[in-house]
């Protein structure tokens, strides 16, 4: 007998959503959203395509799914030393995966797909939450170290630090580069130093 | 001889393109840019689609076309008489247009758009370009009441203010509100009096 069928069935479904996920990766990142397709996908994955719609319901679902486990992969969250060479480790990240030739167009369709369904748009918020809290370390080891002041809102430094660059890449249409990326974490630096980021700030507080 | 026969054909087609704009952004407005069909801006307009497809070529024609219409529309940059009162005023603006109920919609119909074709997304580019000059003059009056180092790049403080809540909106799928663009202006104050957005700025400066 060979291993195929001996393997027990949840074993057999977690290799198959596996390959589905990865299918589904390669497929946005050389198709787009707009070029997505459950024939696509099972073909790449070598699964029938009524199994597809059965378990992902349609190009929604995998996509919610391919982001799923992105967001479960390791993530290297610098450790340089300073607040400033981690935050700007970590803007000089985001521009290096979205001018990688492999997963800068899969991100872009994940962002793309998630402007135009529920499913996506639920999974890339998990995503971004899950990326936000493993990156607060960044901000709670600065405060440790007297960098910022105590109080000062993790996430917030994290979204303050990267926001720019998305709105460059996703919303004015502007390039990104290094420096770009330099200037976004050193912004927000300021911002935290100035203590503009603290968790507990009321809106009235003096700037 | 009634008036539309006698207006000159400069006139009319005007009065067409116009039509046209005004139906493209209700149209986006309702039914977002998947929702978007010539035959419903046709029909809305109250033109042949023969016309729409032969003047704008189809959908992405017709959002670059409308955002171009968007982009030319008398805009209140705040004069509030600070900075920090200014930029308040300008990210409070952006929230406050992504939750009205008409302005939202298609606001968000054309961030999605630019996402999916090239000439919505230079159309997009082209109109962000345009509001960057227009507010740039908040950080040219700081400038010269001393509130903010000379040299302050404008455009890159608007920037700066305003792409957190871009973030939330269109990235991390966070809310906004009226205390999140307080905080979001603050922080591109606090960095600008920082000093870390000038024009001139090296990328190795000191932060």
């Amino acid at each position: 007998m060979d291993s195929g069928g001996t393997t027990r069935p949840g074993g057999r479904a977690a290799r198959v959503r596996e390959a589905v996920r990865q299918a589904t990766i390669a497929e946005l990142g050389e198709k787009g959203f707009d070029g997505l397709t459950v024939e696509g996908v099972a073909a790449r994955a070598g699964v029938h395509k009524t199994t597809v719609y059965r378990r992902w319901g349609g190009v929604e679902g995998l996509a919610a799914d391919a982001l799923d486990l992105a967001g479960g992969e390791p993530w290297p969250v610098p450790d340089t030393g300073s607040i400033q060479g981690d935050l700007r480790a970590l803007t000089r990240l985001v521009v290096a995966g979205f001018a990688d030739p492999e997963l800068g167009p899969v991100s872009t369709a994940f962002i793309a797909a998630a402007m135009r369904n529920a499913p996506t748009a639920r999974a890339l918020r998990a995503f971004f939450a899950g990326r936000h809290e493993q990156s607060a370390v960044l901000v709670t080891r600065a405060v440790e170290r007297g960098e910022l002041p105590a109080g000062t809102d993790p996430a917030e430094v994290v979204r303050i630090a990267v926001a720019p660059l998305y709105y460059r890449l996703f919303v004015s249409g502007e390039p990104v580069d290094g420096a770009i990326a330099d200037r976004a974490a050193d912004a927000a630096l300021a911002a935290a130093r100035a203590g503009i980021l603290r968790a507990s700030r009321a809106p009235d507080d003096p700037a």
